[in-house]
């Protein structure tokens, strides 16, 4: 493989990350010519939101570069999450999350053929994976857990035995999903150096780790994450998701908390880019990329707007007329400066994530399979009174553990392994509760 | 069944222990003329050691009364307590231990026809079992496990995540043993407690907890439980027992802090006293038991004792002529008022070990299977140089354990469960660190 061929393939796997741990390991196997493989984990828990299309955005540059992208649905995990679930319910989960991720891949004209979806059932409670999990326990003191835990487990008086077990399950799926390098959010990143630091005391390969950087939700960080307004669902209707943007937390010329802007610049700008690389001729290994995409796949730009628009605001010719920009920096930068004002961005981002979950769910109203897979992961949560037995048997609070189990319900316990949305197990939580 | 014989079983069962959790569930399976069934757990690590005959003694009783017995070979504990032991050589050594514990029934003319022995390996890595741990590691916490650990879990600085998982584990093996009651020292009081708390938790049966005294080693106490000169092997020779038994703590007078007396009343006395029962027709329910038995079944008493003798001292004519006790109170009290000299009590002590041991190393002699496994678990230790390779792939001490590694050899970290003989642990850190 020619060296520009790898070092375009590094760029383009690395671009837009907070940070990258083993990149060489990365080069030497792009300059061998050989596919990466890697993986991302997600829990099967509450309805996925858009905050999804941050990782999977970049999951799409991983594909276009030729890696081999596992994403591991941890049902175990999600099961653990929440008892009160029952396997089946999780299973239902499993599979309307992978309806989900693949109609988003299949919606920007991503090839999935080098994508696999791996339950983390299918291989975390083998032998010996297990054998593995004893020995990880074996070598591994409290202290170390849990300062690897500490960004993601939440940090309570009477933590759950759980929380400390969770980061060396999630280095041996390395081992054990057989991948060059793991991604995730950079809130990972502890739990990330203690599996490059473990899993060679286990005579397994150190792995590489390529981070995200935070993005807060729409609510505006992590503070109003439990607002459910803040989370736009796939489904949602084109007036409900105008609704929940327009009540967005956006304050003009605040560009330091914004999650409208933060979506601007981690979601829909780089999909702009994509679709303008594509126009260009630029597909990623696979020549056919983008052929097969679903719906309008023009950038977000307006019509009439100048070449290379990455995303265009409508504004009336007596507010200044609309605004155009080939890049984020520009946009913000108008933002920090109060010359675009949070109803115009939000007017134009409501109408870019319309025309974003479109093709998405066109393809859900296809589907039998998949409407009946949403029945069965989220009943209607108003027809379930006998629930609250079950409750009682399998999880009364033990002694001072009280105000834990609570907590559970407002954080990642579990984190979805290398996720960086913290929302989706805000909204398993309020699901659970209500049912 | 007769009320009579359930009252009768129930003594037997329950003779001689410090505490009994649950008697009353026993008594309600008795009354209904079922068997019991109950579990004492062993990690086959170092060479056992006739302090086993402790915990032997006491499952003799649960035999005669037709107690289903399965003891658990913990092979995966044992694993896990050294990983520099090979799983290999586990195989060896649980194959070495079951060896022990038959010859020593076989020795005692108790009836195995109920017991059965189990390897945890055989269930411990399966999906239901891990799906359970997982699961109680979701609503244990950390403090309830630490807590539940105290007794048996050396305290450190930086405790091992094992140490925090032991509890939980020895709970589960209840469930999946299908046991009605758990079988261990005093010491394990913790650990019954919490899994009578937690079981019933995951939806399964509280079970009863039978506890034996705990026994100070012949060394006398735990203080000294390292001295291997204190540990008698079930295959020492006559003047190797002669010489440890010269070499134990026993001071005069001192009935406190006393191995060699511990001894006698823990085992040998026992033993005596079911040799007596016997000849008097008194068998367990299996009636042709003791019929089988394999050397001198005789009470540990002089030619020319009086009836119901359970324990002589010899003693020439001129220092007082030899001394016959019936029961140990009588033995004890002659010791502390210094009655009986502590030459005397030794001398008879080693007599009485040496004619223990002889039909079970008689037993050895005549098993080529057993001679092979013994050279297998326990190779010789001045013939390994390369083995120290293997310590640095596998056991560096993580940042701030090295102290903690170092420990581990010293004490029970993963207890065998269930047993009350810290002991064994102590020689396997040894044998290792011999390797």
């Amino acid at each position: 493989m020619a060296a520009a061929d790898a070092d375009a393939k590094y760029e383009l796997i690395t671009r837009r990350l907070q940070e990258v741990l083993g990149g060489e390991t990365l080069k030497t196997i792009l300059n061998e010519g050989r596919s990466p493989k890697c993986y991302w984990g997600t829990a099967p828990t509450g309805r996925p939101h858009i905050g999804y299309f941050v990782p999977l955005t970049k999951i799409a540059d991983f594909l276009r570069a030729g890696v081999e992208v596992k994403i591991l649905l941890a049902d175990v995990h999600a099961f653990l999450d929440n008892l009160k679930a029952p396997l089946e319910l999780v299973s239902h989960r499993t599979k309307y999350y992978q309806f989900v991720l693949l109609a988003v891949f299949e919606s920007l004209g991503i090839p999935t053929s080098k994508l696999t979806f791996v339950e983390g059932s299918s291989y975390q409670l083998t032998k010996d994976y297990n054998l593995d999990m004893y020995k990880l326990s074996s070598i591994v003191t409290e202290h170390d857990a849990k300062k690897a835990g500490a960004e993601v487990v939440k940090q309570v008086d009477s933590p759950l035995l759980s929380g400390l077990l969770y980061p060396g399950l999630q280095a041996l799926d390395e081992q054990y999903l057989g991948v060059d390098f793991q991604f995730g959010g950079v809130d990972q990143r502890k739990i990330f150096t203690f599996a490059e630091l473990y899993l060679p005391r286990l005579g397994y390969a150190k792995r590489a780790h390529l981070m995200n950087p935070m993005v807060p939700g729409l609510g505006g960080g992590k503070m109003s994450s439990s607002d459910p307004n803040s989370k736009i669902d796939f489904l949602d209707s084109p007036s409900a998701i105008r609704k929940k943007i327009r009540s967005a937390f956006c304050e003009e010329g605040n560009i330091a908390d914004n999650g409208v802007l933060s979506f601007v610049k981690a979601v829909l700008i780089p999909i702009s880019q994509l679709r303008l690389e594509r126009a260009e001729g630029k597909t990623g290994v696979d020549s056919e990329e983008g052929q097969n995409a679903k719906g309008d796949q023009t950038p977000f730009a307006l019509e009439g707007a100048p070449a290379g628009t990455v995303f265009s605001i409508f504004r009336k010719e007596e507010y200044g007329g609309s605004l155009h920009y080939k890049d984020f920096d520009a946009l913000e930068k108008d933002f920090a400066e109060k010359n675009l004002h949070p109803g115009d961005l939000k007017t134009a981002v409501a109408d870019a994530i319309v025309k974003l979950l479109e093709p998405i769910q066109k393809a859900f109203e296809e589907s039998e399979e998949w409407k009946q897979v949403e029945k069965l992961a989220y009943p209607d949560p108003n027809a379930k009174p006998e629930k609250k037995k079950k409750k009682k048997v399998y999880h009364p609070p033990p002694p001072g553990k009280g105000k834990n189990a609570k907590s559970e319900g407002e954080t990642v316990t579990a984190p979805p392994p290398g996720s960086d949305i913290v929302e989706a197990a805000v909204e398993v939580a309020k699901t659970e509760k209500e049912q």
